[in-house]
């Protein structure tokens, strides 16, 4: 039965989104499409395509184009909402509520000067950056049939300039 | 010039750090070690030795053994210091207020709920967990010559319990 | 009389849940009916249908099926609320204001290190899981006509990993 | 080896503990007892008695007397730190930053409205105390070889006074 | 003239109190009564009854039947938005704004440590239940025609318990 | 054995407190002393002389001179740490941590709006004083043995001047 | 041109004031009427008048018949909206931020201890009252014609009760 | 008896303030002088003083001299001490925790839109200056012997610039 | 294609912003208009401009009567609802949490303390005025084709009044 | 006289930086340097130097060497304190609470979203960096003889990356 194998946005949380994200949630719910699927016909990455409908990422012109056609929604309408420049980070709260979306956080958390200083070794003076970044999501099974999620973030890497 | 290659621990948050902390980092600094030199005389990841460094990762009866013969630190120093259990998740504020900490914080904040649609989608109803997890970083220089920095993170997929 | 025997929803809650919790509350009141029926009918605890009810827990498909026949609720209905994934951890505020709910927030304030202690010791490094997690709420009556709730937290041990 | 086997006091939190915190758990490691045998000697729980080493619990004379034997502290000493009332809830932050301890944090966040429901229903308009109350930590072994915790509260319910 | 004599519901805070408070306060301002005359009719404290206005205090079934006669409000309405437990906590932010409250809560920020101290003393270690409690207030005049405010609490002691 | 029955000063919350606070409380754990024996001496309130010890109220001359002689601590060393005027307000943290001070505060959130609704009826529209106010602590023992505390506070009541 | 002299009331805060607001503002704004109109009209404060307006002063009978006359709002209206007591301290956000709110509290962040002592030795341990409280604005041009804005505050003094 | 008519500097709070305070504060202690005193013999304002001495305004060249001579301070410790400039801000919690202060602070919570409505209306789009600014501290004394507190605020008005 | 070069209101912030908010973005929207445009047609600063339409400047009558010939919407709408004062600082949390503006808070969080230095030892005691203030953004393009954004602030020096 | 034109550290500060900062700033009271000239020394600009002193900037080490020079510190020890990579972010609390800080925290608040809509429409969708970022302070003097402070922030600008 399909009800736990698609994600919708929950109507509680809508109120903090662009309007755009309850129209694209709705069209994919009633398309019953995935990600997965949705991210195979734009090109794009499953999480860039999630953080999309989310409100989190731009769309170009030509993912409107195909998105008006896979879910069904006139691109006159899904144009003038997602017209315009993302206001991002307002999808949750900090910390996460969430269990799946606390642990993220946790592990900046327990893990964040290990990673500052492990970076500043291998690299100098700097940051990793969270625009010039992309990021993707794997799912791995062990050899005991256990599954492990792999998260990998991949950001340029930005000196301090000397001024 | 040695003195930006070295991580050091910055003398104002040792106080919310465990005693070993200093110890560690002082040894480190006088014998001009990298995380990477210690991490391979430990057969461990940096980030996990930048951990226990920081009092975020608990240190085997072998790791107090090699760490001891590497830094110079006696045993029975580092071996009362690193008793016990860590105590984990204070070595810095939150929201972080590291310029380099705060881009990951900034990632889950605007991608948490990406990730955990597509999360959902790919594994079902569950986390990944940051305590079945190992982590890393790697260092990139794509063909332009500008290096981009990856973090890859790997928890085990934990289903909620139907009860 | 009924009134103080069933548990409703409060209206002013309702903005923070998903659709599907007003939709259940609603005719659980006007069936009359407690979670322990619900929950004998499901075959699950009481507290997972309450944590259903108020979205922090998932149905499955069979869940659906009864809960409509149970409820009179059309399962069309039921299933296109409760499609999805829940979105947890937004059911009330933290610290929690109700006294209730603010008593079990005190027992972690209070004994938190303790049980950290005593874990430790019995289990080695890692964490109780929330999540590969069952909980159940038992009344006990003692000799002298006291009452007492009894509170049975059980979760699968995590260790950390060595990486 | 032995370090990993007694809970001890990190250093950096100390400071918000009252001096017998310091005092005990210096002693306990020392002698290298768990806190399952200081228990054992004292006829209380091992959840009651790591209480008591952080502050959250009040000693009896008789705990101190067995506590300065077991010890090797002298008894004027436990006496005069163990001298007055516990001044509670001070032991860690709030919500809790150590992950074993979230965990519980989040039990609550995700369950306290379950909770609140099923017990309401069981019995009346009231609250679990956290004052009359017990609570104990078990390991379980499942057949597969996995280790679970238990832990079980027990608290008097107290009605709403009618006025 | 009758606007000052009345305590009213101030529409902006309605949104996070239970439906049944605009009724019953809409009601109580259309017959002029005071909370004084409400507490005669129901036989219980003026505050008992403000807070039960407030959704902070349970009905009783014959509380309901009464409320119903005195109001005017059809038994039916004020059952089903009576019906269920209390959820505490919500009538206003902590720490509170309006004056009159504040200086409540000043008070136990002043003499927190002093109320525990001299309880402690005289009953041991323990706390003032808040459940197990009734409170009240009244209005003295001096010989120089001051007038004065009485609020007594009134609660269980309850012993922590040794376990 | 005394251990239980005279309130001390946590060592660590005595950095927040002036430096009057250790001195008092030090002296009064050496002589044994319960701040009723105090009170009876100085001829104030219990509250008063606990809140005078925590920095939280004014001592007049007389109050220093009869200190001096019941704790036999030199006037001088009383006179110059309670010269000035008391910076009330840092006793503790806000929300309280501290069962028994949590339960004070509670009380305020649950029945703030009533005690306002029913103070306004009674006297107008105004505050009660906390600074014209005056607080004690009863102890009362039911027909069944129980113990009650009872807390009073009076506070003048200051009507909102017109301009 | 009219549009920058009168103060209106941003929709966006009409939420969490009381009905009247909306209603008083409207009217002046279609009046034309300034609050230095109205408060001579009324014979009261400029200030009482916009903190009236703004729900955070009260209204004598006298007042809402002038008010009604003055605005052209029915006398019912007014009075079924300012009936009743103000629930103060609701009209924004603290820190405020608003530049020119805020700038009162820096000066109360930046002298407050300086007010403290200085009035503490003037007037003794005590308070000004912010009850039996009067406050006007002025505006004065000096000799360069630089504008100067003069708020004055007038508390009656409240000592300390000795208790 | 001199101990209530000097204001000193509670030791608690003197970590947040620069070195000047407690060289200041102890020689005016030590001396006896109250901010009249010392005002006078600067020519400058009571609160410019105190706060002065709280590490919230600077001191002149000649101020020093003055202070010295007044004090029976070194002025070479002065002058080192009171190098360079003001960090302002720190002396006290906001929202503040002592009562004195904390009615401040509500005047600016409750009369804030108030202020801003009024002084809008007589002066423009503008803030009243926290820096272009004087402010004094009066006491008067009614025909009915009670005391008033009069605080004056005086601040250049900053129309904002168009630009 | 247009839809990524007009910056646009989006929907789920538009609560906490004034009413004119709305209609001016959803004119420009449909003129298709840059704030460079309309900028230029009232001779004033692109940011100007723009915090004109999130309601955090004021608009002239010349302003209005522009606007409304340029976006073609009745002057009477306008000037209604730009008639009053702005009430800034809503239109976005603190911290932010769009990345973007972020940056801006983070340069302030860095770099505070030093532009104060360093403003100290050019001007003195003081501070730069936000009021008597003017602000720009310039693109550039250096000779690698990188694009960067300038921004520049002026304000008026305020030196501390002595007083 | 010197007092006021050299920026020193206030001590209570100085706890949260590194170090490194009371080595140099002790040492430039001492020398009586000014950042302008320590900053012509080093080459760099004087927000940049004044970064450094307060452990927000990385020091080169051709900048120790001159650092060493000009102020009279052994090499060796600047050396050992500006070892490793700044820990940034900890100089002062957010929100600022000192007024020239907090200025530039209100124009963030205030102006924020109108710098994102400008640069959005000028550049894209995309961030200005703070990391390959510089500042600068300058002073101008009107034809009236008022002082203007002007800070430039020039960052390089970064689009979103498409994945």
């Amino acid at each position: 039965m399909a009800q736990n194998n698609i994600a919708v946005l929950d109507t509680s949380i809508a109120d903090r989104l662009p309007a755009s994200s309850k129209t694209l949630f709705d069209a994919k719910a009633s398309k019953g499409l995935t990600f997965e699927a949705i991210a195979q016909a734009l090109g794009r990455s499953e999480v860039a395509v999630a953080a999309l409908f989310y409100g989190q990422a731009a769309a170009s012109p030509e993912d409107v184009t195909k998105l008006s056609a896979l879910l069904g929604v006139p691109e006159a309408t899904l144009r003038s909402q997602l017209l315009g420049f993302p206001d991002r980070g307002r999808a949750g709260p900090m910390p996460p509520v969430e269990p799946l979306i606390y642990r993220l956080y946790e592990i900046v958390q327990n893990y964040g000067y290990a990673y500052k200083a492990v970076l500043n070794e291998k690299l100098g003076d700097g940051i990793m950056s969270a625009i010039s970044f992309s990021t993707k999501v794997e799912k791995e099974t062990d050899a005991q049939g256990n599954n492990w999620a792999v998260i990998t973030l991949r950001g340029k890497w930005l000196p301090f300039s000397r001024f």
